[in-house]
């Protein structure tokens, strides 16, 4: 069973958005990944959405650049929670994209994550929150994952420290 | 026969778009003046659109604030020209919107006009235009309204001089 | 047992924040209403995510406006959903709060809504629909809104366009 | 006849719009793909509209970079309908073309399309769809072309899904 | 004779310009104060560029807000200087006329000031500045101006510095 | 011995700026509270500086709007901290003020704080906690006044919960 | 004798102000162009203008990036006309110096050109602009530029337009 | 004994911040270069402010991308001067963490500095000015380098001079 569905605007996304299913790959989250546009076929949009939704989707993340109306046209079709990703796909440097996610009117929420990869990221994460509220070995495993952030920071730290050190006694040395 | 149907997302556009109507109704265009949304009712929305494509309606007029996405949910609906006027309707300045409008993908277009009331009356001259190529009655009266133009610059720039006169010449007077 | 938690940085944000209060009441969700601070009361609230997480609290919403770094303080202290409510409280017309919640680093996603009044709705909106993942009675009841959106719509449609049809028959009128 | 006038400000522009005279020609739509500015040829610009016109050309495309003025140059000295494309031509991204061409004064619309390639492909699109209002074999072209749309998305989504699917099955084959 | 051309685009814009003939006044500096427009009456523009040039007119100044165009166009038919006031007059807070008048192609330069009444004014000085040039009684005002600089700070720090004082001494009389 | 000079740009930015001198006034701080321009009393500005250093100025807190320079200026002739509050005095928001103080070339840093009102009292502080470093007394009085955050956000929850507790239960008398 | 100074704040600036003595050296105009800092040399800045006016300099323009003060510390200590060329030397794109150099209070103008080359061309032009006031052959040299422009437009549509039909006619030739 | 503690939230950053470490060490400062992160390492970063300061460290440096929390995070921890040194890391050109360092609320201040590398080097100034108020020597070291200043602009600018004679010379000895 499709626990997320992770929508992109284009095939031209891919790059992109490849970050966010590795994650939820990486924590055991079933997951769709497809192309579907909001413009070029809104059938098929809201198809996909109402199969995924009957399939038991609980969480639906929609990456899109420009004017990325795709979240707002998934949120137009379901209750279920709507992710977006803005994506930085014209010279603007992705505010188009930004806004046009995040600014929805009352009623259609579109929980909107960072512009580009680390957007990607997050909603895999940020899905994977929402289905742990009812996951407990999800929820560990979320847990766990934290763990490891202190000491991929103490191993930079140690590799920024030990380079700067390095940089002065070297400067010493040479002099 | 509907000519021209203008959408805008919400009841509280009404002030803002009324000079639409009004531009549309001078020039004797007929068009249908209506709410509805993009999200709130995407069928509505889609079922106008059909109906009034059948019935004949040449240009949709689509006004919305924030995340802007009614001008590209008709577009997406449509091969009839789509015309997008966003609305300052959040403390960004109508930035949200604009960009949300214009920024459509390639096969799409909204031919964006400017923010508030100049891009509501702008929308309704455009749509006009595009009426008048096969409308020669039509115009003949838009270029009777640039004739007016001339005349109207002409008793500012009167006003605007005599004023600064006066000004200078009280200012010598008083002195 | 608090489901979710709505925080705001200030007193001052009280205002804003009430219809988010207002939705999550009007669907039954229970909730904690309150002020603790990113910066003020760092210990506060931390001390208040682990209480409430404890508690069994499924959802946080972080409202805080110029660098609103409330949501993404909350986000480093827990893995349940985090969603931020940018806030305009300065010159800059809230770009700096949104830009402040919405681009987090990877792991600590904050689903980030629009700006002020419509941000705090969309947060009850999205928080309710992540509760009603498990909670079918929820779930039905958000499905029921929405059902309401298309009456209200036609509503003010139907308002619109009889004012608009007054426009027109008042100008002939007194012609 | 020319039935399209493409006009941009500069021979360095011709890469950007290259798209849209390959639109518009393979749609069989008969245009003049030409440079002239609204700065450097005044009097040219002003000449080409007249003739043009006169001619039966019934839509202007005028693509410029900057202050972007060209697009208004021209809806300054005729009814027909001018659509404009803003270029990204200086380190601001191309805000200052799409500001200085979208933001037209009331009486005065030029309908506007997205930044660069995108944008002038669409106002190949955004001509095609206006001409077509009175030619119904261009308007069945403009359908035709929207159903290869669901075809060619669905092919990217085959795509995107085999390859997401490869890299799941590849990942457990090293494991 | 007319030395000193100030056109704006609209009525509107009087009030913002007011400042700007108050200063060309006070310093002697013969003026035209107009309106004229880039869009509505471009011949207008145009033929009073070339009766002003020709009558010895020697600098244009030029204030227009939204996509102002006024300057460029007036710079695209003469050599003579022409300087720019872009008006905060959409919802866009200027952004869009400031980029719209100082973003110009190289070979017809408008020298920008700053928006609104600042720019309306330092138009006046910078077209004083470019007379005085080979006019040695101007000058001499504009450097006897500069003088009366010093006395206005040191009396507005006065004023401050005790204010400060006494709202010192008021909070200790009090206490 | 005044301890930090705090100069505005106009007399007009003192209601913005009074809180900078209440904020140091309170914790015992001596100071200047003056007007002075970088572009109108250059001089002055520079003999200011200079005074004050010699007398045993430690901090310079320079607050100016529009193209701020009165802050690099103070910035290019004194060697001791210097920082910057940037306010809001056009209709650009701020922007303009914030990019012109805070992006300064290397060698020469202005400090910079948030625009308008919080930025003046953060200056205050910010001198407060610079003057600390060797005043062990006044480092004392900054710490006592954190300690007063965590009352004063307590109390704000508490008002805001109590409000919130009432209008539910008015909610529900009234129904 | 020097008529115009060009002064960049930097030697890293050479490169994007080569243009403006190109220009000023075809015109026949004598010029400084040389390196001075308004925050590392503010004297030698002083001096420069002191020495530059008295030496009958009659224009000075003044290029620089991110917190651009360097025209406004010169129009600080000239009643000349000073012109500034903002560039785009940060990540901001330019915005940064573009605002700090158009931004300035009554009384001190800069006359600003476009960011980078564009502005760079374009102070040239307008140096020469206000030379040209007095000084007839400068002025003609002026006009005859601009009778230029004409044929280069033309010269480019022409090569615009026969790629354009190659274009066509290649792929009928393949088909 | 550790003064400055410059803090990055990644080892990414490492290449932009080396040039604040390096102008430390050119000065005798006392530093620790090392990663920490507001989100990752919440009480690590806590735990390096409290033994940091408790060891006698009198500035923070605090450079971070994105929605950069670490600047602020560290305010809310010590009442010692904190530094912000917003990072370009999105496609949003820094001007998200520009915001999200400088706009910090009353009673937090964040000393913000330019972005990347200048930033980088400013903040190690602007440390070092706060350190010098009480170390005479590294005070004068201050002043040194400042007189350094003039004679490195004087070669820039004579190397400017003589490339532009060269330029000059080249063209006639060609023509």
């Amino acid at each position: 069973m499709t626990k997320v569905a992770v929508f992109m605007g284009s095939a031209s996304d891919e790059d992109l958005m490849k970050p966010c299913a590795e994650i939820l790959d990486s924590l055991g989250v079933s997951y769709l990944f497809t192309v579907t546009s909001a413009h070029r076929t809104p059938e098929r949009t809201e198809a996909l959405v109402s199969e995924l939704e009957a399939g038991g989707c609980q969480v639906f993340i929609c990456a899109a650049g420009m004017a990325a109306h795709l979240a707002g046209a998934v949120a137009a079709r379901t209750t279920r929670p709507v992710l977006g990703v803005p994506l930085a796909a014209s010279p603007l440097g992705g505010m188009d994209a930004l806004l046009a996610t995040v600014q929805m009117p009352p009623g259609f929420p579109v929980g909107t994550l960072a512009l580009d990869k680390a957007g990607a990221k997050n909603a895999a994460w940020l899905a994977a929150q929402i289905l742990a509220l009812s996951d407990p070995a999800l929820a560990q495993r979320l847990k766990d994952e934290r763990a490891g952030f202190l000491a991929s920071v103490e191993k930079a730290a140690a590799k920024v420290e030990r380079a700067d050190a390095e940089r002065r006694a070297g400067k010493k040395g040479t002099s």
